[in-house]
């Protein structure tokens, strides 16, 4: 379904384009180069979905080159065919995204340095783990005027703080990264149901501008927010609530203790965010990134059903056994994240601050039954969250 | 279970309470009385729980007399029996709460007027139809120093704008009210669930914190917010949202519709309330009364439930009809908040403002097809919520 929304121009792009408001104008060959050309670095389930959603307006606005370039992470598959020929035949990533089409301007490219060398805006779509190595590769081999997107969700919490995904991209490669998160699930996004995204950006409202063109489409409305730090944190510390709300599911507690849960949650992302980043928005919260994906997250979403699976089992069976049995090889991004949280709170004496985000922690290590998820997680608040 | 949370004293009334913070200490025939004594006006499902909750707090704190006076509306049963000698019987209400004591200490009465003529402290908990005539019965007839609480739900919304149960109670008796909302399904709190719920209170602070100690339990844990039309609001307009959620779920739509969906209606609840009452705070969307009751809302609940069944059938079966088939004779607050909502802003010329709330009155009386939920109710937001 692909509701007409007037807010967002189809095919008007004479309207809301000017030339200034692409990133830069000038190529790597210095020819003055008034189109952005866009390279997608990551290419599994979101990767790819968000590809065909770029491709799709890439060929439709006038400040973008029709190429979408992919990098692919090369496989052989089972037919011995390598991915990236198939994706390039068929426009499809039959490996993460099967059956639907990435659009025939969607180029999968296995060599990282070849597919961002002309690109000046980057999104970055791979998981977490992987961004500190490709980062590396990258010094020196993206143009400097590029600018980049970060759509991972999941950072590097460290013992000093949390290490954001955006900030380790800005830092290595010396380029300017916003982010985009919301409560979007990339199975529904590929089949054009509606669902919303947040961008968050540094200072540079057209740079921001430019990111909502790319990708926004009639069935994914995407809302500019001046508030990196905020909006990727949201990104991020929502896995840990939804490993609290499948704690509840998994103990059969009805719907008001979820939903207590899930405020509690909500409230700790906001204090834990404005905590480390005082110039965090609390507006933001009510972004399609901060309680939209508190939602979209606690109702499906993997770490809320191995997070159920683990209560149902009293936390007998280890998350790992879980995963291992439930997710065929996929890692869970919330328990790892409520251990880096859990760190950084010990750290700074804050623990007792976060019953919430400190119990899920303690739960998933096995320190307390999935039942301290109710018994510990609600104090009378102690932090002025406004 | 019954959890033990640190900050809710079970038995510490030396600790906690002291004579100035009851609400008044001279009863009507002139003598000191140091104790409050509680009525409980209403004794549907949602009153019988309330008197649960108070009655097994009135035993424990000094501050309150044991009995608790809850008002019935005399019903026959099919037994012959009368309801309220049932229930002082077996202190059980076999009607609207059956299986579940209410404690010896709550006494049914049929007699409105005798029943609030010694409390001080009056807890309303009817249907918001029938308040208006029990306010007029009772002019006159409670005590001058009485404080009030309404736990009611939905509201008159008239054309010059919305006429507040508290305000409503408020004018008609002569005396202060506070209200009390939340992400509260009686039935689960009935069976000691986990829960929370928000006192919403005018600028006295001490009486916020009796009604707090009167209603909190290990399992139900109450905060005071001073913001009582941003509480009584959020209580009412929630249930235009749920039935925006049922459309979509009866659309099938996936979670991140209905995600955006009810971050929207979260937004316009926002907008609406801060609208018409400039003091409401941001603040008050997330406690329990906010984002936990919309959530609470749109997961279960029965307006939730009646528009899925709308939306399943293409709008072609009216509400009424589905309310008769599958609530057994309740009425859905939602419906008629809605068109009440749509009176207001039809009348403010705000219609535009509030793309969800006017749609989901358009779809309820079939001027619009239930999948304009999604294609009428997203447009860039034009208020400014923060």
């Amino acid at each position: 379904m692909a509701p007409a929304f007037e807010q967002i121009p189809e095919d008007t792009e004479t309207q809301t384009e000017t030339p200034h408001s692409a990133p830069n104008t000038v190529n790597n060959d210095g020819q003055v180069d008034y189109k952005s050309r866009v390279t997608v670095v990551g290419s599994g389930n979101w990767g790819s979905v968000a590809a065909k959603l770029i491709a799709s307006n890439t060929l439709k606005l006038y400040s973008f080159h029709d190429e979408v370039r992919m990098w692919v992470f090369e496989e052989t598959l089972q037919s011995g065919e390598k991915l990236t020929d198939v994706i390039n035949r068929i426009n499809e990533n039959v490996k993460y995204l099967p059956g639907i089409k990435l659009g025939k301007n969607v180029i999968a490219d296995p060599d990282l340095e070849n597919a961002v060398k002309d690109a000046n805006m980057l999104v970055f779509v791979t998981p977490h783990q992987f961004m500190e190595g490709i980062c590396k590769r990258l010094v020196g081999k993206v143009r400097e005027d590029a600018e980049a997107i970060s759509l991972i969700k999941g950072m590097e919490v460290k013992m000093e703080g949390p290490c954001m995904i955006s900030t380790l991209i800005s830092e290595h490669l010396g380029i300017n990264c916003s982010v985009l998160m919301g409560a979007n699930i990339a199975n529904e996004i590929a089949v054009e149901k509606f669902s919303e995204a947040t961008v968050g950006y540094r200072d540079k409202r057209e740079i921001a501008e430019q990111w909502v063109r790319l990708f926004s489409t009639p069935y994914f409305l995407v809302t500019p927010v001046q508030d990196v730090e905020g909006v990727e944190l949201c990104g991020t510390l929502k896995n840990v609530v939804a490993i609290a709300a499948g704690f509840v599911d998994g103990l059969d507690m009805g719907n008001n203790t979820k939903a207590a849960i899930m405020r509690i949650g909500l409230r700790e992302m906001i204090a834990f965010s404005k905590l480390l980043f005082p110039s965090v928005r609390d507006s933001t919260f009510f972004e399609s990134c901060g309680v939209a994906d508190v939602i979209t997250t606690c109702l499906g979403g993997r770490n809320r059903k191995v997070a159920e699976a683990f209560a149902k089992n009293g936390g007998k069976r280890s998350f790992d056994e879980l995963e291992a049995e439930m997710l065929q090889g996929q890692k869970l991004q919330g328990v790892s994240t409520a251990r880096e949280v859990y760190e950084v709170l010990s750290h700074r004496g804050w623990l007792e601050l976060f019953p919430l985000f400190s119990t899920v922690h303690e739960i998933c290590v096995g320190r307390l039954p999935p039942s301290a998820i109710v018994e510990h997680s609600e104090q009378k608040p102690k932090l002025p969250v406004f």
